[in-house]
């Protein structure tokens, strides 16, 4: 059996579980090496994952014998770079989102693409989880009828730490963590977002307004089709790791997402109690494998990829748009002015 | 419109609310009078309830006026002579469960009513409320095959007072509260139980013994047809009033009971938190209401009633040999020697 | 015990159970008359709830002895009027929500109110159910924080028939329904909503557009001090009566709402199924009852009533406001000029 | 680092997931070779694995270069057969439960394990179940006080095939299947049972009869502390995978288990519908996977295993007296006498 040989650039939080998914359960896959920055850092995921090759950069990686593809988990700010380069190395590519930051940058990143002739796929894992991916057999099997309103909830749990603002090395929240929802918002309505209007708030943390980001937002969305919607981000949930969604139909609805951590109840004289979910490397454990399965088989396969750079710039175009309505205040189209290639 | 004149003899905690019923919402129904052990009591309930007559006995509230009908709401010790008493005066009757706390004074309940020819229903109310009716009917519709399992779950919240086992005027556990669930034992698999087995104890209040009670028991079921069971009961949950009832058959189970009092989530740090249910006279109002409805109603139209004294004459059985397999600490069965009418 | 001497007008649907409850469940008052447009529809339940007197006019209803108080439940159109009317009749007035169809009606209503110096309680009884009493109480005891975002959802079952848009006798759905979103908007994060912006559509009942009404809307949320928050109104979401209220803050959330109507689930090869709720005088009995026995008591001991006129007219500003966003298609304010009296 | 060899007998369904997991996913660990009766199968793990070695019986297994310990997944018959050998050979064991068929096969190879001074831990992987060991910790904490009641359901969706039953691989259901609940009504309640009840039934599948099998059954238990309690089992739900579990105690309980397969809610006019969980290696996937790494981590570090063969012994006993009981239809002692080593 021939295996896919994949290189893993960023190896944070998120790039080691590809890595360790890729080396352990991708039976089709061959982890040949991972990158990192901090060449430290990918030496010691190398160690753990007992396997031989680790660099400090995308270059080293791409002198890398038998590496076929590079999956991209870098802070959300290299995107589009680390893309290009890899496109231009003839690499096959898995990159987790958001595409790029700005609508030119990303333009960039597919151009190269394209050019090199090689794939792309943008790593929004939700349509791999099973909750969400039975929810989309039921709607493309007309079980709802037609889509009338689209809502999606995202909270994290803590407080992120002042550093991560100041750091800039990720996108403010409608890039680095919306995006999932905004991505959602097409796949599951199988329709275009034509306007949104963002509400922002910062009222119980001023101090991130200085790095124009927000506590929290309430993004409405207006469909080409008629169809409406909304999507939520909090980033300091509290009490846990919160995302839900629903599709309400004209012949049915269906809710996606669920508070419980474990299945457990608690009772006691002061009422029943719940463990909650409180991270996203747990809710979607199964999507993360499912996706970069799927990744390395359709490439191994020939087969097309099931979420494009035409997603991946999608997306970002209504996070583009829901962050200038932040700032403007206003409502704003999600049009090719405000940045879809033309 | 002809009203049925009901009179309620036995006005506690249960006894208010049938008369409070029978005052406001059952349109084809008058409250004519209630009657107490405490005269004091009835005159202030029915002063509540702006009624004239108020009466210390039975006997006097059978001499009254325009009466039909009477609802039993006495301690379970004196329900069977009340039922005897008011049948032999020629009225009909709704009477608390249970029949009665032995075979003996059961039959002769039972021998009353038919000799006067009056008709007696037994107040198991449950067979009323939305959630076991709606059960019951798909069980009936054949929706889940042949039943194959019986269980049920009956927790009380608090810890009873002590006076409440000296003052002996209920029946232990088995007979004040299990016997709901034996009479759906019965109901809802629409077959007889055979033989009972019941473990007990009384670890956590061990003085309960001394009254021949218990704090917590299961009976295991055997069924005629072959179906088995168990029934739960436990008098001080804590946490609150939890009645739980599963039929699991060849081609689906039913799932009847809720622990919440409110459709409220609180989410926080500390997780999910609910609270739940503590009182049967909120988890069952609409039940209580739709049964003394139902008796007014069929009485009025001459239509059977449906709940009938072989119904409280059979779930007493089950308690009495529960009882006795409690005290041998053997399978006891439950046959015509234990107690049901030659 | 003085008795509150009740008129009901209007014995529709909603009249008639706020007349039953009346009639029935609040001893300290007496349901005196009920009066509707149809005197044959007033005659008829004042049979039924076996009352002396009935009325084709509010005119009639007033001229009735021991009356003390009007419930004024006819379609939205006729409430301002009708409070102004009753107002200058010196009776207490609860009256169904909305308060008006528009700011100056309310205004007339409100100053013939205070010219006359009755009490004027407004129909918000959501505030009444016991899931949002506990919300409420939690959020005032300070146990989610500072609120951030408030979100609801207001779910009809089935369309509406098109009799219902013809007649033009209540408000479009922000009037008619929303409303009480929009009166929990402002309760239960205790600060006023100071911009609202409504994405709706009519996409899968284009018909009725023609009556400037809509299917689906989604009113985006703007406060004073800075949270947000949107809600959602659906009027044939076809499952059933989905009800459903989230209130996020700093320290915690709460969820208010369930979709099953009663606790039982059916379990088979197809998956479990639970029966929804299916209608708002199910869901909401208790709130309706508690809401005019508060009322009632308030009156009677001349304290303070728990929903004002000003709440009315706030609720409505905002209803204003958001059907003005929905026909500019632009983020309204909800300022005075829109509609809070001077 | 040292890595433990380890070799797994037995690579059906069940023992397949276990080299899986050491393979991939226990870093500590290398799976050295695999065995099975069919050679054939062996040999096809063993390629799917990428492994080079696999035996068509343990002797051969056992002359592997380099295994420390052995994983036993043969059909239960061969447990305790494969223990000894295994011991003799001087190799730790992890066994599938249960750890034998009866008490005598058990008790020897207790002994073989004894005398080799090798370590053996019994395969009750639900106590490595996060909503299981969530439920301990509390247990443990003191949270819910007294333990009083133990409660337990295992239901398993599809009738079986007969010719499972005509193999006599297996044990019946209390041995193969129950052993799991006998296991944790011990664990959980951190007492003894010291008596068992067992009703069961074959009426909607009689042939079951014929090989000593039953369709259904409840087992009563009683503890030596005046605890009580009961077990379900039932072979053909139909409807899903149900592993449910109750712990009641004098402060609180907990309730652990799950219907829902994944968290998605469907809602049309016929209800509110939820996929089910249908299959034990999905509903228990993370407590395999934890059960081994923990095993192997033990045994490396020579850290007291976390479930001993006593354990295996103890639960064993408790389903003889269980079978006992329904061959004899009478309740029965859980004694030495059953069948605890003396």
């Amino acid at each position: 059996m021939r295996k896919l040989g994949v290189g893993v650039l960023g190896v944070g939080e998120m790039g080691k579980r590809h890595a360790e998914n890729i080396r352990r359960l991708v039976p089709e896959a061959r982890l040949v090496a991972v990158a990192d920055a901090s060449a430290d850092r990918a030496r010691q995921v190398a160690a753990e994952l007992e396997i031989e090759n680790s660099y400090g950069s995308l270059e080293a990686l791409l002198e890398c014998k038998d590496l076929d593809a590079v999956l991209i988990a870098t802070p959300d700010k290299f995107h589009a770079q680390a893309i290009g380069i890899a496109a231009r190395s003839g690499k096959d590519i898995l990159c987790e989102k958001p595409l790029a930051l700005n609508i030119a940058d990303a333009r960039a990143a597919l151009e190269a693409v394209s050019k090199a002739q090689v794939r792309l796929q943008i790593g929004f894992m939700r349509r791999y989880d099973p909750a969400y991916a039975a929810a989309m057999k039921r709607i493309e099997g007309g079980e709802i009828g037609t889509p009338v309103i689209f809502k999606s909830v995202g909270r994290d749990k803590d407080e992120p730490p002042l550093a991560a603002y100041q750091s800039n090395l990720n996108g403010m929240v409608f890039y680095n963590n919306t995006i999932h929802d905004f991505d959602l918002a097409r796949w599951l309505m199988r329709d275009e977002v034509s306007e949104v209007h963002s509400y922002t708030t910062v009222a119980i943390r001023p101090e991130v307004a200085r790095y124009s980001d927000i506590v929290a937002g309430v993004v409405n969305l207006q469909y080409r089709n008629g169809a409406i919607g909304n999507v939520e981000s909090y980033v300091q949930a509290v009490y846990g790791y919160d995302v839900r969604t629903e599709i309400v139909g004209s012949k049915g609805s269906i809710l996606i997402g669920s508070l419980r951590q474990a299945p457990t109840t608690f009772l006691t004289a002061l009422g029943g109690v719940q463990t909650l979910a409180d991270h996203f490397l747990t809710r979607f454990q199964d999507a993360y494998l499912a996706e970069v399965r799927d990744f390395v088989q359709n490439i191994l396969h020939e087969r097309p990829l099931r979420v494009s750079g035409d997603d991946g710039m999608r997306a970002l175009a209504i996070a583009v748009a829901a962050e200038k309505s932040h700032l403007q205040k206003t409502a704003v189209k999600v049009t090719l002015e405000v940045g879809l290639p033309a």
